[in-house]
């Protein structure tokens, strides 16, 4: 595990390589938070759960960063706005490199002794919590570059990330049953995937693979931005009021549409998969089809037949507690259990999940207007 | 029908016997309407969807009244902006009651001929329709006296709405297995209640009557408002931002626990069933007795052996289609799925609900911040 | 004086008799006050400041109307907040006319007895404060017709208001030295009129009338209001901000300028008197004149030679004390002295102003971006 | 003129010698330019007004580097949002030095060949401009390093700019008569100076010093922050909803002032020289003495005779045109005069004033409720 953790650390870092000093400090939006923040915040996890409790005459590398990199843990103490993560002039990116580097030769003692496994679990979680940072570092980098006036770019030679729809209309049929939900056995996963339980499903056919970027292009020509019966009411209202007319990062160029990539504009693929899609987005064009999105139960059930790994899927569950689910006791219990309000279930795992980060029984939630994320669409018929 | 139309309408005016003509126009809240509206939304209601499309030669009564008492249909148009429906100086209270009594006419003149069963399926969802809005019209009224610089009240002896919990510490156990859920049968019932189908429950215990005040006076003085650990995180930032100490209407004078009624001040009673309270108190309630919310599926499957009718329960389930849920066409379909998201299902009825407009299978559906309806809470234990 | 309050209070009343009930309650702007309130503030003036000090045994009226209608005295106590006056449901209007015929009553008795010096100079602020409030129900009363979804009319023949200009390209010529500036001698003034004292002043030239409505068209035609070198930066983000094209309750019908009157709409006269331009549109138009507006101390000292009394007119002076301004001691010294920042002098009066209400050393005071008063334009041109 | 450039160009980047390159960037403040900007925008000054129109075959350093650098000239075209300027992790402070050095080869080339009048009197602008940024510099990072969660520094040993009260009580009588005001003369002035003119003065004394901590400590203690009677009905809104209890940059530890300086927390000297106090608390305290502030004019007057250059002074002057004042053609007829509203003229100058950039006649400006210039109070009688 502590080579997972190595190598997990050098990954972070890696990502860090075409910046500049002072790419590392703004906050673009309420929902990303700045590199040099995620940097702190992803050691804090370790210095708060692992060090300071377990490691012998540990020494805290610095009195305030606690304050400053704990993100929404009020059993933790006292911390930053969230607004306020922009603010962060101070420490330097070099002070902040530092406090990785401190940490990583703590954690290499405390883990090169004798452990428990009560530390090896905290110390599991904290890898898939910095392997969750991975991905949001470069989702909230590409907002960022987005941003700016000038459009910067990430890097020239940028991993587009786009990937491409193979199967056009294959459906898998499920037919109705009591099913299995829920992780079993050994591998890591978070609580609130925890407590495998029986749901009942009905009769549905659920697409092989992901929406296209010309199926949504049909939409866009169809009217799908201009008709209101397509959309829910909440989803209307957010088109009218920011005046939403194409996916977040495309623009049309003459006949062309183009999309912002983290190598720069790039003409939008027809065959390619759709992606930066929120969920009233997904959900309007899946009535469009005349269709719907699955459920996660569903998605559960079907997704060994199901060509995934590209997207986060947009379900039509909302993010509920599975039976018998109970938040652990102190901080950590607060990391899933407190925001199960509000949001919704997506599935799968994206071409920015980090490596061996995605499993069938994954759920990942975001607030139903959120774009940046590597989202997309895959579509259900009922029977 | 045309007696179950007449007599909910004369329900209706009967509410606004005790207002002054300056009591039917503010609007205090965006969720809450004004009397005058109310009145002319729920006469246009039966105007746009059977008088003007099914009665030969009819003429509407005012040609902007359907832009004025428009709720959210935009199959039928512009309309009104929901927080401007206190501005409607005119028409005058008389003139909208000329509204109402034009239509009545037109009604019986329509229904005292040849009906068809399209026809009637509408007249009952009109019927339906204001009767959700009586209950609307209490709760609204009651927010406007409390509003007001001078609390004034509805009436001296104003119906108090409380009641009392009867059966302390009883549970009800239920036993895991697959249950039909949903609406089936010959009476009405909305398009969201339809589609009866299987679900699967766990093995659960479920309280047979409601927490009373007695209890949730104990949770305050247990530090309920000021404990993190027990709350959803918006449902604290909810807290913190309005700095929350006790239910909407609840005062303490001196040692004594009073509530604002529809007939002003009245005390507290222990064994009085607690009212007014948000999904977010209620389910910060639940986790401080080391209980739950049920889910509506839960509520529905023990429904015939609990104690209800007195209260809304808040369920821990999110507003979401049935399997096989389909939008009606038209103006009628943007009753209710628009609404699917970011809602939570209550279950049951209250004290404020009209007679006969409440059954095992309806859904209602709020924000988890509203307090303003005759909200409570019902508790369930996992085995 | 009793005879002058007596009339004033009449023709109060007689402005209501158009009004339907529900017309007394909506605020409709935070700068406007619903007649209701209205009726009620001018009456508290004369309750707090000469009943309730001066005639014994005077027993209120109601024990919370003084934290109704009291508008802005810290020093009287507690008030309604002002964005809250369109919550006054109750009082009824019936019951705000008794408060009102109440006060009549003890003030005939106050003053058919001995009074003093003290007594009568207070009285005759409240006089001149009812009147000035009269302005205000006009102004109040045309911005809610207007703003209502139907755009309704106080009377059909309403008071048009509009007046004509009379002397097109008069100007009058006035020459460098040391003037005279504030009010003196017997009759009444607010203190802000008051320390006569001595300004130097540079040769000017003033026009004899008012702008015309043909003027400001002019200027509209011209791209007034899209060019950002004609604007102050205030005023061209107010222009900007509000896609602001046109005077208020102007609208174009086909060719035709059209205006929104208390009569409803009517043509725009374009030898008419231009009217409802706020600060920044004045400034903008004399720039765009090549000329400017006056200061209050020329249009004091040219004030003889003018053709005035149908507008208020903005002058290019900000809203100072006078030399030797004192605040008077008390609550009365609050009704003018501190609202000395941020705010511009106009001078003259307007078609609404009361009768014998208008001076030549008057200063009324607004914000820069207010058009709800009967505003207007006079230039002027340096030498 | 070109040695007094390039003196002043240094003089900026000397004052960045203590910052980090994360230091640059952040915006703190609407009313607030990082560094990296202010850096841009002196140097775009010089490029856009000298370079563009009178360096022949100029080639622009970069082509979005006027988009990213304009402040508020709308003649010169798009630009980024005021409250955007936080964005600009691009360019790199390297490269704006580099842009820095580019200008001032071409500016050296520019002026070391024939100039003409015009072309020297957009240079005297432009060096005066940077000198007014350079004070814009130092009162921007002391809010910036303030805000900063862990209240970083400037530098240790950084100036303190505290200053010292040296006369106290003494008090210069000025007669009645008509003054001149304004610039004259050779040296340099801004537009808003020009224009001598008279102006009617009435007798007053005003303090020969500035007010001291002790005395704004006096005021604390009576209750002044307290007492709404002795503010401004806006400063008195700007006290409540703010929560105001002293000054900017003061907090007390224990029984002794603190005050945030650029080289960390300091002890409030007694003696000292109030700094920080917007208009609304130099009224306030001012009317709590049962003195008041100095006009513009009454200032210029007396100036003379005393003691000033420490803090920048609030008049009760409105900033308003000068007789005559005529807005300069072009872009820079943007400089000045279209901030003529709304804001209080500031005489004298400031500890952080660039050295001779501060005159007798200079007419600085802010708006009222700005804390965060080094503002003090000086103190007149009316006799």
């Amino acid at each position: 595990m502590l080579e997972h953790y190595f190598s997990t650390r050098k990954r972070t870092e890696d990502f860090c390589a075409p910046l500049s000093i002072e790419d590392y400090t703004p906050q673009v939006a309420l929902h990303a938070s700045p590199m040099k923040w995620q940097l702190g915040h992803t050691t804090w996890f370790f210095e708060t759960f692992l060090l300071k409790p377990y490691l012998k005459e540990y020494k805290e590398f610095h009195p305030k960063f606690s304050f400053l990199f704990n993100s929404y843990y009020n059993n933790v103490g006292d911390r930053l706005a969230r607004d306020s993560r922009g603010v962060l002039t101070r420490p330097s990116v070099e002070e902040v490199y530092q406090y990785r580097h401190y940490m990583d030769e703590h954690i290499e003692k405390l883990f090169g002794g004798n452990t428990t496994s009560e530390m090896n679990a905290i110390f599991e979680i904290g890898i898939n919590h910095e392997e969750q940072h991975q991905e949001l570092m470069i989702t909230d980098l590409k907002l960022m570059f987005f941003r700016h006036p000038l459009k910067t770019t990430y890097k020239e030679d940028g991993n587009k990330l786009t990937g491409k729809v193979n199967h056009f209309n294959e459906w898998i049929s499920i037919s109705e049953g009591v099913y299995e939900i829920g992780h079993q056995g050994e591998g890591f996963a978070y609580d609130n995937e925890l407590g495998r339980h029986k749901v009942y499903i009905h009769d549905f056919e659920i697409a092989k693979d992901y929406v296209s970027n010309d199926d949504f292009i049909a939409f866009i020509e169809d009217g799908g931005y201009e008709r209101f019966d397509l959309w829910l009411d909440e989803g209307w209202a957010w088109v009218q009021q920011n005046d939403i007319k194409k996916p977040l990062y495309w623009e049309k160029e003459g006949e062309e549409w183009m999309q912002f990539t983290l190598g720069g504009m790039q003409k939008v693929e027809g065959k390619g998969i759709l992606s930066h899609i929120n969920f009233y987005e997904a959900e309007a064009f899946a009535r469009w089809k005349g269709m719907r999105l699955p459920t996660e139960f569903e998605w559960e059930v079907a997704s060994e037949q199901l060509n995934w790994g590209d997207r986060w899927e947009w379900t039509n569950s909302a993010y509920l507690p599975y039976p018998g689910f109970k938040t652990a006791d102190g901080a950590l219990g607060e990391y899933n259990g407190k925001f199960m309000i509000n949001q919704m279930v997506l599935r799968g795992g994206s071409v920015a999940t980090s490596p061996n980060h995605s499993r069938n029984t994954y759920r990942n939630f975001f607030h139903p207007h959120y774009c940046w994320q590597y989202t997309g669409i895959r579509l259900v018929k009922s029977k």
